[in-house]
């Protein structure tokens, strides 16, 4: 194989593929770059065995072939060439000279028939999202999948996919985040629980502009944009039914600025104790207030609101309510409560595409 | 005391004395922050036992006293307080309680006499810099001092002062950096070495404007800028005479573009071998290359470049010398070279306020 790329393409298709090399394995064939030569230019893969991501870039093709290359090792070198130079690449069968400007690189490579192959998927059908609406709703969601590994489907996000809409759920058994309008449990529903780890990958990978095009079949689903595939693994099981755990009425209501919110959270946070990180709510008729203490002091804060219904005293980890202050762009967001042992619904004011849910800490007896 | 402070201040001061904060001390007050009003307004101290910070801002003091806030809760906390507002400080004999806004704080505090006095330095010997150019001489040499202890002095960088002139000077048995032009050893030469950590904290505080005041006394050096002083303990002991190290002639020389070199080395050090991080320079009339090689493959850099006097081939620490052109601005310097077993000189081609001498790895024999 004989290729000819200009040096920022082939930064960028590295960069691309890069996020699914695996780090941990005991198939070093795993930790490379597969490059082959195709119609349209050249073809970048890596595939740590949950995550393949797949891009295309113009390039010369002088002679056919296909080779891989050291992953981690690759990616440092090609960073590093001369800018605005063209990149030559002689592979032989066990190794690859790579030429530009002044530098004259030659590293071991691997036999390209020792790659997995990316699992297929039937693109019959598919379904059609602006790339920037996909990224938010990822944002929106991914912080709140578990950690922990006990129930392995809480460990990923929740896609359900109409003909024209899509909605994403994450749940981890103390808070609910949902992005997307309610679709229903139509027969036709297409729904997939896709591994957190890789949702990142996707979501970084993914721009402001232009269209995603994403696939499902019974165990993956890809995204497709522009010249790059993703495909992920899917996790098994049958996700939670999550619907039944949104309140239908409240008690008590007020809207406030997510932004005055979050400084009042983060500083009562610095003072908060034990591992919950505990700050208690006291909802009066036109104001509230946040208190925290621990051994070194206490916070007192004081957001001036009109409230709805009536008063009550609630309790949260400060953290939980960060975390979703950080993931929403809005201004204006809306927080309803019914008892002080039932969850919270935290929604922005001016956009019902977005709905979470945050379990108190049981600290007030109702 | 009571005190009112503007926010933006109040969060300048703390993140000024704040480096001086002891993070491992069997002492809690070491921990803290003292406050202190003054007639220009109120202090600011913190003092590890190795470097002191004071600074002093302007406050309105309605009442007087002094006590010693925990230091890291006391900067997180203020630097979280709503901007654009008065900070007012209520203290007791034990906390204090800080109001802002709708933000209360009430936190515990220590009592003042419990905290050490900064040592006293006689001010009537004073030199004055510009903070500039002091800043840039502790970047230019706090990278070459010693990390291991074994010979104290050398974890430090000397200072050598006459009545106009200043030069900093520090090496580890690999490198030496000098920055400023030689004093000689006069008998009214006034020097000093000054621990690392407690200079990068130095040079970290000094801007761009203004100048700087320097005392020395037997046993501390003194910082002064604004309203802020700086006082370092200063490492006892006989630096090394490090006149007689510097090579007085050439064998081979060359100018190149510091940047051209710093990216060829950086390549080359990808794939490199050993803990030395070993690249061979092979030197010939009118171009350098640069080698670098180990079981993963190998770099061959050229740059081309008049070269004076003889050919050489000598090998280097990749890591040495990406560390002087890392802390060098100059676009052009000078290599000089004697022997493969004899150190190579580096200066800015423009410049001859600065000097970096790098011993060679001995792989080649003269």
């Amino acid at each position: 194989m004989r290729i000819k790329l200009d040096k920022q393409s082939l930064c960028n298709a590295v960069a691309t593929v890069n996020h699914a090399i695996s780090s941990r394995t005991t198939m070093p064939i795993l930790e490379g770059i597969k490059i082959k030569t195709t119609k349209e230019g050249v073809q970048f893969t890596c595939y740590d065995m949950t995550l393949g991501i797949e891009t295309v870039i113009l390039a010369t093709v002088q002679e056919e072939g296909e080779a891989v290359v050291p992953g981690r090792l690759f990616y440092e070198l090609t960073r590093k060439l001369p800018d605005d130079a063209d990149v030559d690449m002689y592979f032989d069968k066990t190794s690859v000279e790579i030429v530009c400007a002044g530098s004259k690189t030659h590293i071991q490579t691997l036999p390209a028939e020792d790659f997995p192959m990316l699992p297929d998927i039937e693109e019959n059908v598919q379904f059609n999202f602006s790339q920037e609406k996909i990224k938010n709703m990822i944002k929106r969601t991914l912080f709140a999948a578990a950690i922990d590994e006990s129930r392995p489907v809480l460990t990923g996000v929740l896609f359900e996919i109409d003909s024209d809409s899509i909605r994403l759920i994450s749940l981890d058994g103390y808070r609910m985040a949902i992005s997307g309008k309610d679709i229903g449990e139509k027969e036709n529903l297409v729904t997939a629980i896709v591994p957190s780890a890789t949702l990142s990958e996707v979501g970084r990978l993914l721009e402001n502009e232009g269209s995603v095009k994403i696939s499902i079949s019974q165990s993956h689903i890809l995204f497709q944009t522009g010249n790059t595939r993703m495909i992920s693994r899917l996790i098994e099981g049958e996700y939670i039914k999550y619907r039944q755990i949104i309140p239908m009425e409240w008690q008590t209501r007020f809207t406030m600025s997510s932004i005055a919110l979050a400084q009042s959270i983060d500083r009562a946070a610095t003072i908060s104790s034990g591992s919950n990180n505990l700050v208690a709510f006291n909802i009066g008729s036109n104001q509230v207030n946040i208190d925290s203490e621990n051994e070194l002091g206490n916070v007192h804060e004081v957001i001036t609101t009109q409230v709805e219904g009536k008063e009550i005293q609630i309790a949260f980890n400060a953290r939980y309510i960060s975390d979703i202050l950080k993931n929403i762009e809005s201004q204006d967001i809306v927080l309803s409560f019914t008892t002080n042992v039932s969850p919270c619904v935290i929604t922005p004011a001016e956009d019902d595409d977005f709905l979470y849910l945050l379990l108190p800490v049981r600290i007030y007896t109702e």
